[in-house]
This record gives structure tokens, C-alpha cells and sequence, in this order.
């Protein structure tokens, strides 16, 4: 577990959730596995740790397989001068938790964070009789059933906050796709972070001129400059119904450094353009147990 | 208030929510206001209904200007054989509502959608003691809270959900953005759906070749079909990690009907394509009270 000895001057950062939440393990494989964590309830409160320089660093999750995008994260991303200077993905493998003595039979109640719970949509088609509970995240939701006592609760999250909490394993696995990862990005204010950066990916946002094509004329530079959209989406400006802010992902087709010349490109191609981060992803791991 | 008279020949509809959600204003402006309309606790129990035969169509909320794209609603759209037949805006304009006799003092616990306390960040800023619980839709929270009489407890929800369950209104506009707005879609199963389908916008989902430049050439091609992007999500392939498909939201940027024939050049420039639906929108309207 985290280490809370304020004379360590190793980097903080700032996550989403209780300790045993999946977003710790991300920031623990982007830091370093003896770095201050500090739990947040939301991930507003988890970007407002490093506005007030209680964190050097956020750990958000940004995507997961089965549900997507996380809602609201990059608009928050947006919102805030910060860079991306790191990503990891996790594979995530939800168990189904009770108090100790709990039986998986008198179940009522399943409680977890919205997102766990849409991923085990097929566990509550099949128990029609349990009712779904949202809470801020899954390692908070073993511990409210945990304290609780509640033979008819049990929570969704990893097994290792089930061990945490010393709850009681009542099914594996039980999400929908076996494929189950998401992806997190680390977060630094931009006044913190380091001026020059490089790396195989990019992340960027920008505000498309009103004209024919624009979005097909800033994708064909970038594909022209080596590079592979792995994610782009349309996010709508608050106050101006209806128009977006693009955020475009790529990476570099020969994993090499990404030619930092697509920026100022991209830049002359659009009505406002911004760099969000370039950085080297570290590989896709399994989360532990 | 709808009605349930199972002998009336009007289309049927299922939507989120319980009745007075917003989901439901929508499904009465895309269909008619004499519809039979279904409550559904959930967007996946709103799709069964369909799926099931128990409604002809759906209405979800696709998108919002502060939250962004409703998290889970393309997924499901592409997990079923659905098509988009209609789509409307509306403008969402919350109430603060307790029940009878409760003072905005004394106020302990805030109770709504989670999209919806998402809009109302600055309220939970301003009221850091308040609790922010998430529940499955406004109207519902309406209800809860009434039916408790809990003077600590509120909710955030429309002016008409407040009216509807006999609440009362502590604060209004409680929303960040004055400029909020849901866009909601109208589904069918294709099996039920007309044949011959036309109209000015058009939703499409693809999946991409594996070489550089895809995406943009099939964007170019819809600019040179004479349609702009109006929004863009790639979204995780279940079982292909980091794999993507793409939807893509155009209009017609004449305002007519959307040529056809490029749905037959996006089908050729791409691994795997589906028309999602054609369609006239109806023009953004007020939520009302």
C-alpha cells in the first residue's frame, strides 16, 4: 500500500477512488510503486489536487474497452492547462465481493462505480432480481459492504481490493468481455511539466475551420506525416450549441519519435489548435491480484 | 401524461427514465404527444424493450454540451440491429427540488443522474458539505426525494418532473452552461424499419483498413460528396484490444437530402461499414416547463 511520509520527495499523485482502486495500480506502474497516492472521491476533485498543488500529478482513467470513453475526463482535460506525460492500460478483471459469510444466493444488492457495472451487463440479465447501485468507485463500494456487514450486498471491483477489505470472493470474472483493459493517462499542469517532449505518441485538440473538408484536409496531414489516428473524438464547446472540439490520438507507424513538425502543421490547418502531450506509452499489463 | 390504453393503434416508445424525465419529453416530440410511452430504468433495459417486441421504438440521449457523448449508447446502438429514424435537441434547464416545506439550508444530500450532477459541478463547488448521489435518472430522483420527505434531501431534475411529483423548487438554472442541450435519438430495429430511407443526415459506423491514411480518405470522401462531420467517436472493438470502429455523424452541407451514393464509396473505402440511418432531424427545441 501507499506510503504517506510527507518527508519522501518522491512525485504525488492524485487518483480517482479508494486505495485498492484500479486507477492506484495505474499511478503506481506510472510512478513509482513507493510514491504518494492520495485517493480523490471524483475526478474533478482529482484534477483540483494538482490546481491547488496538493498532487504533482493526476492518474485518470481515459477509455475502457466494453464502455468506452470516460465520460467527462477529456472535457476536464480541456478545462485545465494540463499535459499528458504518460499512459499505461490495465487489464481488468472484476470479482464479485460480499462480507465475510455473504452467499451469492440471498443477493440483493450489487453496488460498484457506473462504468464497472455496465461492463457486467450480462451478470445482471442473468439475476434479474439484483438491483444495480452506483457509488464513486469500485474499491469504495468493497469497503461500504464490507463495514456494512450485509449478507444481501456485495461489489464489483478487482482482487485485490476484495483482499484489501477483507471481503469475501463470491465470483471471478464475472464481467462481460474477457478482453476487459483500460487505459489511463498521467497528468502534470503544464507550468510543471517538462518543456521538451518527445515520444511515439501524441495526443492534440483543435477547433476545425467552418469549411468543406477540414477535417479530412487535418487527418491527411497527419497520415502524410507517418503518423496512425488512434482515437479521435468530437467533444461539443460549451456556450456555442452544436460546434466540437476535435481530440485526435496518434502514434507513429515505425514507433519511432513522433516528427514534432506535425504539430505546426496541424496548427496552420486549424482555427485553434493545442498540443495535449507527447509521450512513450508504457505496454499494456495485466492488473494485479 | 401518456397514456396506457393498449387498444390505441400510435406507435409505442421506450425511453429512459421514469415519467417527467427528460427522455421522455423527447420521445413525445419525436413521436406524437398521444404516444404510448414506456419508462425503462436503464439504457440496456430500453433497447429489451425492443429487442423484446414490447415497444416499436426507443428514445436515448446521445450527446451532451457540457458532458459529451452519453457513455455506453453507441455501443449498444452497434451491438443491435437498430436504425436511427429521427432525432431532436432539447434545451435542459435544471431545478433544485426538495419535498414539501424543505429549506435550501439544511441541505445534505443532492440527488440525480450522474450526467446530470456532472452539469452541476459548480453548485457541488460552491456546496462542499452537499453529497452528490447518483440514482438512475432526474425524474426519478424527483420522486425519491418527495416520497422520503427527507427535508435534508434534494434533487436535480426539469422544471415538469418538480410539477409532476408535487415538489418544491429550492433553486433554478443550477446548470454551469447556460447554453445546455441533450440531442436524442429515435430507434427502430432495422427489421421494422422503412426500407427506402432518406434525409439531410446520416450515421455511419466503420471499421478502417490497416495502412495510413484511412480515416482521412474516407473523410475526404464524404467532403467530396458534399456532407460535413458533425461528430466523430471511434469506440473499442469487444475481444480486439485497442482495435476501434468509427461512427460518423454528417450533414448535407445544402441543407437536401443526403446523395446515397456515398455510403456505397465509404463501404469501398473501408474493412466494414453499416448505415446507421437517414434521417431529418427536427429543429432544437425548449424543454418545457
Amino acid at each position: 500500500m501507499q506510503q504517506f511520509d510527507v518527508y519522501t520527495s518522491v512525485a504525488d499523485a492524485a487518483y480517482q477512488g479508494a486505495p485498492g482502486a484500479y486507477s492506484e495500480e495505474a499511478a503506481q506502474a506510472l510512478l513509482r510503486t513507493d510514491a504518494r497516492l492520495m485517493p480523490c472521491a471524483t475526478l474533478e476533485q482529482t484534477f483540483d489536487a494538482v490546481v491547488d498543488s496538493r498532487a504533482s500529478h493526476a492518474v485518470v482513467p481515459v477509455e475502457n474497452a466494453v464502455s468506452g470513453t470516460v465520460p467527462g475526463v477529456y472535457e476536464l482535460l480541456l478545462a485545465h492547462d494540463f499535459v499528458v506525460t504518460g499512459e499505461t492500460s490495465l487489464n481488468i478483471d472484476h470479482v464479485l465481493v460480499g462480507p465475510k459469510g455473504a452467499r451469492r444466493d440471498g443477493l440483493r444488492r450489487v453496488m460498484s462505480h457506473p462504468i464497472a457495472l455496465a461492463q457486467c451487463a450480462d451478470f445482471f440479465r442473468a439475476h434479474r432480481g439484483v438491483e444495480a447501485v452506483t457509488v464513486f468507485d469500485t474499491a469504495g463500494a468493497v469497503r461500504l459492504v464490507v463495514e456494512s456487514g450485509d449478507p444481501h450486498a456485495a461489489a464489483i471491483a478487482s482482487r485485490r481490493a476484495a483482499a484489501m477489505y477483507g471481503g469475501e470472493i463470491l465470483a471471478e470474472r464475472i464481467q462481460d468481455a474477457p478482453e476487459n483493459w483500460t487505459r489511463f493517462l498521467l497528468l502534470m499542469s503544464r507550468a510543471q511539466a517538462p518543456q521538451s517532449r518527445s515520444g511515439r505518441k501524441a495526443i492534440v485538440a483543435c477547433g476545425l475551420r467552418h469549411e468543406p473538408g477540414s477535417l479530412a484536409q487535418a487527418l491527411q496531414h497527419i497520415a502524410e506525416k507517418g503518423l496512425s489516428v488512434t482515437k479521435i473524438e468530437g467533444h461539443p464547446i460549451k456556450g456555442k450549441p452544436f460546434e466540437y472540439r476535435f481530440v485526435v490520438e496518434t502514434v507513429a507507424h515505425d514507433g519511432g519519435a513522433i516528427d514534432a513538425s506535425v504539430f505546426e502543421g496541424l496548427s496552420a490547418r486549424t482555427e485553434w489548435f493545442a498540443l495535449l502531450g507527447v509521450y512513450d506509452p508504457l505496454p499494456p499489463q495485466s492488473a494485479s491480484s
